[in-house]
């Protein structure tokens, strides 16, 4: 279906539509009216040997000249296009996989052949937001039974890299978040690190929270490091934390991440798959996973734990993972900072031995990588949590989080926000619950993640005893505009902590 | 939330996006730093008291000078813009009738209230197309039950107009789709209106079809009549067949159309609103309702055909309509032509009872026309097909089709196809079976509906005896490209017509 005579040639315009794939051509160009292209087709667009599928938008003006086309940056830059490159524009071929989504759609399972060819289109970007969206949603409406998530892990494996680090044990941890400020990650890995542990830790940026730990490393270090990179650092000190994202390890997991963002939902199986998919294609092989559960937390039951627990076991057993479920406390944020820089500098104090710092991060913190020292060989059965605490009392730990910070590009301090509005206690009592979800969704309305410095900072933990008018919380942002916003949010959601 | 400071000037780009509302603003515009906005935010443009909901896309390049903006066609329109008007941007407030759609996902039915709280947001363009997908992909996953359907319907009426016709009854007729073909709706319009009665009729454009009754007809005469048009035409001549995205009956409707036709789902519930909501918006009191049944037509049982009659009938009477459903043979297309000219052309025969009209679609337009006659008491109970066909034979209807074509706008005729490729039989038999869909899937690759005049035309009806090498149906197409494209998939799936 290629025709030599439907070239045109590029002409950089420069629009950032995220990652959104957009050819632009006129309207009377001559490859629209020879191939019947009508504004949002879907159309194949290639430049010698490389090729994306991209959706038309139609230039009715002279921003175009006769004989020219543009790209959206993202397909721009898939495309390693150049000003005047020569592009061929076809019809896109029909999508068969989707039929596959709609046969799930109509209550049938996703063989591992459907859930393959998914995630092949997926990656080759031949699904546009609706087909991705509605691909999520069906997965949430139909929940995926056990064979279906191993096939989905598996089928997010093949499409990206896979890292082989040639060593054992792998250690690598993963925490199924709805608990803000829950930031372990970085003191874990540096207590593994210090204590011979090969941890190289890939996370992702927030889904539907106000801060994923990628987001808030990256106030501490660069974390876009390309495989070369990683591996260097991980040879040198024994650990990184860098986003997964950078390193194509599960491409197709943050495509489906940025739709589930939109959609806030954020399903077993897809949970499931994407957190094994990335420790897999990470090289893992020993894993430790951290259930936090409450009323408001992402797993809010122990009926909850116990399905999401049985799955991550049998897909982690399915491909080839040695995992360990830790069940924890969940009723409330850990830590005093939501939001990348507030959650740094609570890492920070930890990791210090500041006699600040907070205490439930600390021992999270330490419980967990106890338990990755054991299953690592590093430890005695019983003895992780003695050895991880006396890595961060010696100051052990601090050095080597300073070391990987370094060999990641480079330390930095986290930024401080530009306004800041404590918010009061109606009266005086007991801090009898606090409601995470309105605690995060106020924080994302201050600007987290995007605004590194925004989010909240809590001062009132469970059981706490406060004065009226004292604060509960300070709200941070970086614009007035945000900060505003968040405000109004909490006027309307007065129960988000609750005094008794 | 809007402040002086977040306003820019607009510069007309002309792009044309479909129907997506794109903002395009600098990067380094004072007001995205301001509000913090991230390429693909959702954001709120105010001109004067209109007001819409877009995504924004980022300029990198120096296509806008600092102070301006610009809107993608579709979102110019929307706010009626002129060169250089002062937009105000600021952040869209969170769309809060997607928790409904979430907890549909989930397994929540849909309550009245979220309902039209869903409706409301996306007549008011605050759905983007990933949450518009998820809303249809979750009432397919998750089946719309009977209470839900009249909400649904309900909710769609009150977004948009409703017509009052002063006078009772009016009638109306649908066919749930399916057969490629059944272009019956112009010949009993013209039946209807010949014999005295009121018939307004509304057409949709084709979802997942090769062409709606609107795509067919408007190859005959205009069909975007606005409702004062509309009410024109039908006071003058008892009836007309026009689009009913052009008189805003159901808003609504037409943006999830746009999105089910991408994803090529079509569930009984958003079928039976979509149905129903644009006859009552209409203003139609009686309605006959054609139900093909066959293995490869939309109602592929006896048992669907069961739920679904129930579903039409139980919302119809829930709306105040009085409707009768008529089941039909839907095992192989009607007529000859499939795709907008060549079913105008199967309808024109029919109507000049032409001696090659196909007997097929004139017995199955004076069938249903004969129903209505009786429903709308201008025949008596079983003289209804009689009084149909003399209204045919007489040349009335005929004469009264002319008439109803010229008011619209005046009569067209129409287009032929630039490029025909007649597909052979491979042997010698019996037409045993004819695949609607994969048949309806060929016209459309062949560039139907949105070509006009492409299409196909089946040339061996079920039962025909054919010849080895002689044409079983021909393929039209207005481009080479579109041709080759439908000829590819026909190579792919030789099955499509059965010879035994």
């Amino acid at each position: 279906m290629v025709k030599e005579s439907n070239t045109l040639h590029l002409k950089r315009l420069g629009i950032d539509t995220h990652q959104e794939a957009i050819v632009y051509m006129r309207r009377d160009c001559h490859v629209c009216r020879a191939e019947g292209f009508s504004a949002h087709a879907r159309v194949h667009v290639v430049i010698g040997a490389t090729a994306i599928v991209a959706t038309l938008n139609r230039i009715t003006g002279d921003l175009l000249n006769p004989g020219e086309a543009s790209l959206s940056e993202t397909a721009w830059l898939r495309l390693g296009a150049t000003e005047g490159d020569k592009i061929t524009v076809s019809h896109a071929r029909p999508v068969d996989s989707l039929s596959r989504v709609r046969a799930k759609v109509y209550g049938q399972r996703l063989s591992d052949l459907g859930l393959a060819e998914i995630m092949g289109d997926i990656v080759a970007g031949r699904y546009s937001d609706i087909h991705l969206s509605s691909f999520i949603t069906a997965c949430s409406a139909r929940k995926l039974d056990g064979d279906e998530i191993v096939g989905l892990a598996r089928a997010m494996i093949a499409v990206g890299e896979r890292i082989d680090w040639g060593t054992t044990p792998i250690v690598d941890k993963h925490c199924v978040g709805g608990l803000p400020g829950n930031r372990t990650t970085p003191v874990i890995v540096a207590i593994a690190a210090a204590c011979g542990l090969t941890m190289p830790k890939t996370s992702s940026r927030a889904i539907t929270s106000p801060a994923g730990t990628a987001d808030t490393m990256e106030t501490l270090a660069p974390v876009d490091l390309d495989l070369a990179s990683m591996r260097r650092v991980v040879e040198q000190e024994g650990g990184c934390i860098v986003w997964g994202g950078a390193v194509h390890l599960s491409p197709a997991d943050d495509t489906l991440i940025r739709v589930e963002r939109a959609l806030d939902l954020d399903s077993e199986g897809q949970l499931v798959a994407s957190v094994l998919s990335k420790k897999a294609a990470a090289g893992s092989t020993h894993l430790v996973l951290d259930l936090p559960i409450g009323p408001t937390a992402k797993v809010r039951s122990a009926a909850d734990a116990a399905s999401l627990g049985y799955h991550l076991l049998n897909a982690a057993q399915a491909l080839g993972l040695e995992a360990r479920i830790v069940r924890s406390d969940g009723r409330q944020p850990v830590g005093r900072g939501i939001g990348p820089a507030l959650e740094a500098r609570d890492v920070l104090a930890v990791l210090r031995g500041a006699p600040a710092a907070p205490t439930d991060l600390k021992s999270r913190a330490a419980a967990l990588a106890g338990i990755i020292l054991e299953l690592g060989g590093v430890a005695a059965e019983g003895k992780g949590i003695d050895v991880a605490e006396s890595a961060l009392a010696s100051g052990q730990a601090w050095t080597k989080f300073q070391a990987i910070c370094e060999a990641q590009g480079g330390m930095r301090t986290p930024p401080c926000s530009t306004h800041r509005q404590p918010i009061l206690a109606e009266r005086t009592g007991r801090i009898a619950a606090i409601d995470n979800r309105r605690l995060a969704k106020a924080a994302k309305l201050a600007g987290a993640p995007d605004a590194k410095a925004a989010g909240l900072e809590l001062h009132t933990p469970l059981g706490y005893e406060v004065e009226k008018d004292s604060p509960l919380f300070t709200l941070h942002a970086e614009t007035r505009g945000e900060l505003a916003y968040a405000l109004e949010y909490i006027d309307n959601h007065p129960t988000i902590i609750d005094i008794e």
